[in-house]
C-alpha cells in the first residue's frame, strides 16, 4: 500500500483543507512540514519547487504521482477514495458545491496570501494600515458572499445535512478570517456550520494547533 | 429544449473560458452582456446580484438553474454535455488538468481582477506605476509557472494532442496577459499551444472581438 505524503504548513488554509479531506476519507498520511517564513520561505527551495513550481503548499505525493492546488487534490482524493463522497452525485448540487468552494478558493484565499501582503508592505512601508485594511476589505466582502450562499443551502452543514467539500473549504477560511481580523461571529450561518463541523474528529485533528509544526 | 443563457463581458477572461467551452461542446446560447465598467459596473445592480451575489461574470443560466464561478460552470457543462470531454477520464491526468486550470483560475486571474486594480489606484493615487508593476509581477510570475507546467505536458495542446479544460483556461489568459503588458511571446510552449488553439473555430468565435458587446 502506498504511503501518502502531504507537504503542509500548519497555518496554510489550503493545506488545512486537505488535512480535513484526508481525515474524512480515513486516509493516513505522512506530514512533511514546509515552513513558509523560515529561511525566506522553505517553499522557495529548489528541492521543493521541483515538486511544486508554484512554490506553495499543499502538495500531495501518492507513490510516483505528485499533485498540487487544493481543488485538484480534492478531486484526486475523491476519485481514488470515493467513500465518503465530498462532491454530491447530483449534477446541479455538485456544481453548486464547486461554486461555493471557488468563492473561497479563487475569490478570497488568493488575496490573503502571504506573498501579496508582503509585496504591499514592502512597496508602501509608510502605509501602516494597508495590511489590516486590505484583509478586512477582501476577506470581509468574501465572507459576506459566503454567508449569502449559505442562507440558501445550509442546514447542519454548508449543503443540507451531509458533509461536502464546501465544509472542507469553509472551516479553514473561518479560522483564517478571524486571524486576519474579520470577526466571523457576525455571520450566523457561517458560525452555525463552523461549530457543527468543529465537533467532528476529522476537522478537529486537522486544526493548525494539532499539527507537528504548530507554533504559537 | 432549454435555451442556455450566458451572462458575459467581452473582455472578461473567465467569461471567455465559458464561451470556448460552450463552442467546443456545440451548445448554442443566448449572450447577455454585463458591462463591467458602465454605470459603475452593471454587475453590481440588484437584479444581477440576485443571480450572482459575487457580482462577477460569467453566470450561466440553464432553465431554472443558475450557476457561476467558471470552474463550476465547466464542471456542470462537462456533466451535462460530456461529449467531447474537457476533463480526461484518467484519474491522475484529470487531476493534473484541474491543477493547471487552478494555477490560472486561483493563481493569476484573482490578482488581475478589475476590483483589485481599482482599489490600488484609489488608495495610492500618486503611485503612477502600481497598476503596471502589479500586473507585470503577478501575471508575469504566474505565466512563468504555466510555461514550466507545459514543458512537461504539452504537445499540440496543453496536455498532449487532445483539447482539455487547460486549453480553455490558457487561451483567455494569454489574451489578458498581453493586454496587461506581459508579452507571452517569451514563453515558447504557451505560444505554441495558443497558436494551435487559435486556429480552431471554437476558440476563434469566443474571442472578445467577436462578441456583441465588443468595444475597441
Amino acid at each position: 500500500m502506498n504511503q501518502l505524503i502531504l507537504y503542509s504548513y500548519f497555518r496554510s488554509s489550503a493545506s488545512y483543507r486537505i488535512r480535513i479531506a484526508l481525515n474524512i476519507k480515513s486516509q493516513k498520511y505522512t506530514y512533511k512540514a514546509v515552513h513558509l517564513l523560515k529561511n525566506g520561505g522553505e517553499q522557495f527551495s529548489d528541492s521543493y519547487k521541483k515538486i511544486n513550481p508554484s512554490a506553495q503548499v499543499p502538495t500531495l505525493v501518492d507513490d510516483d504521482f505528485v499533485i498540487s492546488e487544493s481543488m485538484a487534490i480534492l478531486d484526486y482524493l475523491e476519485q481514488k477514495f470515493p467513500d465518503p463522497r465530498l462532491f454530491p452525485e447530483n449534477k446541479k448540487l455538485r456544481a453548486e458545491v464547486i461554486r461555493f468552494c471557488e468563492v473561497i478558493n479563487a475569490g478570497i484565499q488568493p488575496l490573503q496570501n502571504l506573498k501579496i501582503l508582503g509585496y504591499l508592505e514592502k512597496r508602501y512601508p509608510n502605509d501602516k494600515t494597508i495590511r489590516e485594511e486590505w484583509l478586512k476589505k477582501w476577506v470581509g466582502e468574501g465572507m459576506a458572499i459566503v454567508e449569502q450562499l449559505l442562507e440558501k443551502s445550509s442546514q447542519t452543514y454548508c449543503f443540507g445535512n451531509t458533509l461536502t467539500a464546501a465544509d472542507v473549504l469553509l472551516v479553514p477560511q473561518v479560522v483564517s478570517s478571524n486571524r486576519f481580523g474579520v470577526d466571523t461571529k457576525q455571520f450566523t450561518r457561517i458560525t452555525h456550520v463552523y461549530e457543527n463541523c468543529s465537533k467532528l474528529k476529522a476537522f478537529e485533528e486537522a486544526h493548525p494547533s494539532k499539527q507537528p509544526d504548530f507554533e504559537q
